[in-house]
């Protein structure tokens, strides 16, 4: 079972590799591509992870699950409605979110499953869909909600999703072989308070639809993610709290939420 | 008068510089930083021109024109309204608007004065904003308008707008003590006929306006561009016509809309 991670090392610099236990087994080349070890090894604990893959955008759904849809009472969608948070707004395991300086409202967490894209790929058929999904990872895909609706006439999803720290990405990726979305759950903890736990296998669009139709409105490049979307359960962190996404078989991703001076 | 300029050379390598009547000097190092005339020149027939920017996001505003404002009946937003438009929307001059395969409906040009960011920023005062503004540079922003409202639980503006092609940018970056926004129009030509040609005086939030509040809400990266929004006279593109987007002081930029087979 293979886990890849991206770290920054005690000296500073950026490397990737595979998790094995409390140790890193350090490759080169391209995680997407030819990666290759290098037969080095460090120590978990002396490096620091990072969010395990630098998307060139984050492309966000709302409403893919049966359950929320219902909750909201909300027919499901016929093709991925989506929003695209950009690369800035990436963060990786344990590092913090930030409140943004001229916000004081509520900030929401959304524990979801995130689609790793491994190959470029435009206009790609269903069936051929699932060799482009290169892994699966965790997200927290976090909105300042207050700003969402506070224009009647135009719904500031990219402004309310999109500030920097704001799409928590990781800890590792679980290679698409290795992870049966169909029988794992999302869980999402706020401080030791479980509040989301819901069953992947109640999603509508699916991982292999997702990239297919999302592929028909843009071309989708290695390292992209897709946040599939989450569902009940979401609510808004306190300043200090921390937000953990665990998805069985992959791992947990924990984020705190810490005001801004 | 400087405009600068990327390209693509016969050779297939990829550089840029600064366009001088039918002339091009080339120069290295980074357009945003330590730009040095390397001394050679090309003629501008024996080049492609590219988009003259390479964004990692385009962050496309929508309702900033009073004139909009008063024909929509909306009033005037007390925040930029935007989405974001993907890297890969994003083309230069004269290459062709893609019809999306799955997509038959109606597509609408909007031609658009375009900010060209020259350094990161975050969190900057009105006051400082407008040394972070590198130039300013045409665009077409292109919409499948049929998307838009598609699903009436959700606006897809990232989706109608985020299209491969959809980000017409150029010919050129003027640069911004070259440029006297408020003395000019934006003209939007659908092949022969003037469609669009409104006075970038009537904007709602002003450049250093935008640049300030949307830094507030981002990191703004060099390269990036804020599309400022459109006014009246916005129409659809028939297969195989042309949008010719000019700004008196700027230049023009044309592109073709071309069905996909």
């Amino acid at each position: 079972m293979t886990s890849w991670i991206r770290f920054q090392s005690s000296e500073g610099g950026v490397g990737f590799g595979v998790l094995e236990d409390d140790s890193i087994a350090e490759y080169t080349g391209d995680m997407f591509g030819d990666a290759q070890p290098t037969g080095a090894r460090r120590n978990l604990k002396d490096v620091k992870l990072l969010s395990p893959c630098v998307p060139s955008k984050v492309v966000a759904l709302w409403n893919n699950f049966y359950a929320l849809a219902e909750k909201l009472g909300k027919a499901p969608p016929t093709h991925p409605l989506f929003l695209i948070k950009p690369p800035m707004s990436v963060i990786g395991p344990d590092e913090p979110i930030r409140r943004p300086k001229a916000y004081s409202g509520k900030i929401a967490y959304e524990g979801e499953l995130g689609i790793v894209i491994g190959k470029r790929c435009s206009d790609v058929s269903e069936d051929e869909a699932e060799q482009y999904i290169f892994g699966y990872t965790c997200i927290n895909d976090v909105t300042a909600i207050e700003l969402l609706n506070e224009d009647p006439n135009f719904a500031q999803w990219c402004r309310a999703k999109g500030f920097d720290t704001f799409s928590c990405i990781g800890p590792v990726i679980r290679p698409r072989a290795d992870f049966d979305w169909r029988a794992a759950h999302v869980k999402t903890h706020l401080d030791e308070t479980e509040r989301q736990n819901y069953p992947l296998s109640d999603m509508i669009f699916t991982p292999a639809q997702q990239v297919s139709l999302i592929s028909q409105d843009m071309t989708l490049m290695p390292g992209d993610v897709i946040a599939i979307g989450t569902s009940v359960g979401v609510g808004s962190i306190k300043d200090g709290s921390s937000v953990t996404v665990s998805i069985d078989g992959i791992g947990s991703l924990s984020n705190v939420l810490s005001a801004r001076v």
